[in-house]
């Protein structure tokens, strides 16, 4: 029996996908060869990278303007350096919004100066900071939109001058925001996208090639540009599975339809949480993330009891981050409504049986 | 009908593991989700890149011996930059014997000081240089076991009392070397490992650690190793393949059975090339590869008509690189000796009917 999965990444990848890659494996697209077997330089997988790239372009809403997508390989921690490498001259600002947020202001540490221009660690990053401002002499202004440990996520975009960059890993395309007003996107896929092991960039290229260092091939966004993103064999199988991920996106309306369903299922799921007096909401309301869902018992010495009754009830992954505890229920774009609505279901119940 | 598939990489691998994953991306082992969705920290991925990680050293008798195996993104292109960032100190020792340890020095040379003992470039990369010397000076000797390009390989290890690294991307696990000679081998995964997106690294440990620049995290590794090769989220995917497909090697015999195989493989096809009148080898005789077999028609006027007819014939990739021209028939441990047979068959009915 499928469980109902909501684990914060690799995550859930919506049933059709799932059919279509398994297929692939055997025979891709009747060419008599696994998708895993083909060249990257094959007529083929340049379909792949090439509907795969505009497609990301055509869902943020940014075709012709000056914007470049790549598929790169190390996941959001290799932005968190290769944004510095490529953009740090001066000075970077960034917003410490949770543990991923404050690795890469770290990792920029190692490359440059930065400035955190905004904080919510002393509050346990409950919150998003309000009238976030970036110096004029910065280069750019850092923020991660989502934060997926701590369940907290922008509710606004922060009107500077400078670039901004963000890390979207947890929540790209799962709402519709002005993708224009950022100058350089990134986000690993296996939260919204497709499967570990591919990461999507979107970048403005009239912000590159500004600052002096050398820059080695591998970390250079300018090589992986004009080498139509394969500087060297990249990650074909991610690549595909996030193709058919946004093409199942695309086919059930596009980001506006999905935000529909993805609010819907937030707020049922927050409403269960606030009404549930075993539980209690992690995250300050108005800060909510409508991606991870964090919660913790008001009772904690009815943790193991609650863990088997989940488990037992056919779900997974909702375990909580070791640094926060409690629980966590990712609720990206390929969960179904009625997985939450089960979930909510298993809490009521677990009160009735409390 | 399954195509015999000749790709240099991503390339093919064993039907058993093509039936297995495709299985697994619907239900990985009776957990009710598919290995695209588990957590790389779930117990169940947990056991898959522990046994990945053991079964890597097992095969190259490298357990107990202070080395570590690592899975990294990247391919051997990032491994490049890595190995000199974390070991060029005073000066790196090159041997140039392709396009990719070509590519390898000249990212070396971003970092540091780089010198090249040995080339075979002014051959047109035909052959591998003999009495291969390291300066005493030098951090390391860098090579690259097999190249893919041009179709030579190493037939002996070169003795130097620097420590020894390895770009064996093409060739690894494909015949028995004592791997203990070496301080650092990297492989890019998506010839005889696996999928694209995953590279494995072996390196002992004690050469780690002695640079006085500042690594940054994702190019560290020290850190990959502190994190059991979980700094971030790794390819799961990738290594879950990789996993099966070690597995089948282990099954089969280990190296040493299919090293058997794989010459008898490279000895039918190479003895077609140089018996067909149509068909000239391209690299020396005593250097040729036994994972890619680089051959061009005699008369180049043929060409049309020969790539029509393997092409007609159910082959796939035989098509060379676009810096050599020709063919490459790549034979990495996963392509049947069927299909070799077969190939050679090919040839020689072309010859006929020529």
């Amino acid at each position: 029996m499928k469980k109902h999965n909501f684990s914060a990444g690799p995550s859930i990848l919506p049933a059709e996908v799932f059919e279509k890659v398994s297929q692939s494996i055997l025979d891709f697209e009747n060419t008599g060869l696994s998708i895993l077997e083909i060249s990257h330089r094959s007529k083929e997988f340049l379909d792949v990278m090439q509907q795969a790239r505009a497609l990301a372009l055509e869902l943020a809403q940014l075709t012709s303007k000056g914007y470049q997508s790549l598929f790169l390989q190390g996941g959001a921690s290799m932005q968190f350096l290769m944004t510095a490498y490529n953009l740090l001259q001066n000075k970077g600002a960034y917003v410490d919004t949770g543990t991923w947020s404050h690795k890469a202001l770290v990792e920029a540490q190692k490359i440059g100066n930065v400035e955190v221009v905004a904080s919510s660690k002393e509050n346990g990053y409950r919150n998003i900071p309000t009238h976030i401002t970036a110096p004029q002499d910065a280069d750019y202004l850092h923020i991660t939109t989502n934060n997926t440990i701590y369940g907290t996520q922008y509710k606004y975009i922060p009107e500077v001058s400078v670039p901004l960059i963000a890390d979207m890993s947890s929540d790209i395309f799962s709402r519709q925001i002005p993708y224009n007003k950022f100058a350089l996107i990134y986000a690993g896929a296996q939260k919204n996208l497709g499967p570990a092991g591919i990461t999507l960039v979107i970048v403005r290229e009239d912000i590159l090639g500004k600052v002096f260092r050398i820059i080695p091939t591998m970390l250079d966004y300018q090589e992986y540009i004009k080498n139509d993103s394969m500087t060297n064999t990249p990650t074909t199988f991610a690549i595909y599975v996030s193709l058919l991920t946004m093409q199942w996106l695309k086919a059930k309306g596009g980001i506006g339809e999905i935000e529909k369903i993805n609010t819907e299922k937030a707020h049922i799921l927050y409403q269960e949480i606030d009404r549930n007096p075993l539980f209690k909401g992690y995250a300050h309301p108005q800060d909510r993330s409508f991606m991870n869902v964090v919660f913790n018992l008001v009772d904690e010495s009815l943790t193991d009891r609650f863990d088997n009754f989940w488990k037992k009830s056919g779900i997974s992954g909702l375990k909580g981050h070791r640094s926060v505890g409690g629980y966590r229920a990712s609720i990206y774009n390929a969960m179904p409504l009625q997985s939450v609505q089960y979930l909510v279901e298993v809490m009521k119940d677990f009160e009735k049986k409390s």
